[in-house]
């Protein structure tokens, strides 16, 4: 199923995304059909954190010629980064660069707390495109990486959730600046599989329904400027669009 | 006003505290003047996130050798690693040094977003106590502060929030382990006063109501141990008590 959360005629519901329709499934226009078009997408969890993975591609690694880590270094995003598909990301005027960093992320269906690999895949509830949107010169000025990562409109997710019945094995991540391919990764270079980092995430802290956990960016990490636009690629996932303002 | 949220026969209930007693302000109960000890504590407001703010005492960063920062540094605990006055702190058997610190905090009382330091006062509910537990040795190992930080019970905040106009101009913050003094310092050593920080991360981030903001810790931060008493004592504010597990 493909998951989303929308407005439609001023009211939050959730829908199973079908082609290019939508099956209300909550509220009082619940069971509608209404085309795609008609409603506004917004982000299709309201996470109470975002958990995201440092360095977790073996190609990003070597290409920034950093060892492969040990354990996941994991660090937060507050949820009001958050962004929905279609909205513009905001260039904060104190950051002379801000990079993209397309991701995979995994959205949470059920609270959980010290699970294994193994058991982490019962507690997914399916998975959406990620930006990690980094204002790089605050990242090496501050050292701890919140400012640099935790400016509103710095977590564009989305546009739906498919859960893992529809995703293949491998995915491969792609992002493309205005229409130019800029980065190109497959879940096959990942150092920490999904299940790992879900359960290692889950030893430290409890993850609750919608929490949302980005998985790590592949290779070629790079700049936007105001008038870009941004899209998050993942396959099997979906497409995020977001415009730079 | 002394104001706190609390379990009342099963119900949560918000109340204002006077003296031994609580009038309960919300629900069914609402107007009843209730004895504190009938009442279980919870954390005095439901934050969306924690933000910290790393090295802001000028006789710690002495301590440490540390130069004066420029701007406040400043970190995310999750909500989940929220606890209240009165329960345990839990040490994770992945770390060998958990250590306390004891900080004044501030609690956001309404949306706010770029305030200057001036406004910022505006959006102030009032303080309570933290301790910004941390996993020394996994904060040593990350780099990144948030998995040292972020553990499940790592930010004990309360009892209570004090409004403004109750609490001295000056606080001193002291820590308390197992009935000796171990950290002791003022608020006019801070580096960065409150309405500077609030201003500061209004800039990177909107605020909302329940937010919790740490204000960073004096002198003196040590380890702890399973059965460890430990107290955070601001002055007109409150004493934080909580056991270590």
């Amino acid at each position: 199923m493909i998951l989303g959360r929308f407005s439609y005629k001023g009211k939050l519901v959730s829908g199973i995304v079908e082609g290019r329709s939508v099956r209300i499934s909550s509220g009082r226009h619940r069971g509608k059909r209404v085309p795609l078009e008609k409603l506004k997408i917004l982000t299709p969890s309201r996470p109470t954190k975002i958990v995201c993975v440092g360095l977790n591609y073996r190609d990003h690694a070597d290409e920034l010629g950093m060892p492969i880590p040990e354990e996941p270094v994991i660090f937060l995003k507050p949820s009001s980064a958050s962004l929905p598909h279609g909205e513009d990301i905001v260039i904060p005027p104190i950051s002379q660069r801000v990079d993209y960093e397309a991701e995979l992320a995994v959205v949470i269906g059920r609270r959980c707390r010290n699970v294994s690999p193994e058991e982490a895949l019962h507690y997914i509830l399916g998975y959406t495109c990620f930006n990690d949107v980094t204002a790089r010169d605050l990242q090496q000025k501050d050292g701890q990486w919140t400012r640099a990562k935790g400016f509103d409109t710095f977590a564009p997710f989305g546009p739906f959730v498919v859960t893992p019945d529809m995703v293949p094995q491998k995915m491969e991540i792609k992002l493309y600046l205005n229409g130019k391919l800029r980065q190109k990764g497959s879940t096959e270079n990942m150092i920490f599989s999904v299940e790992e980092i879900v359960s290692f995430i889950s030893q430290v802290m409890t993850l609750q329904k919608g929490d949302i956990i980005a998985t790590g960016t592949p290779p070629g990490v790079g700049p936007m400027s105001p008038g870009d636009e941004v899209v998050v690629e993942v396959s099997g996932v979906g497409r995020l669009v977001n415009r730079v303002v």
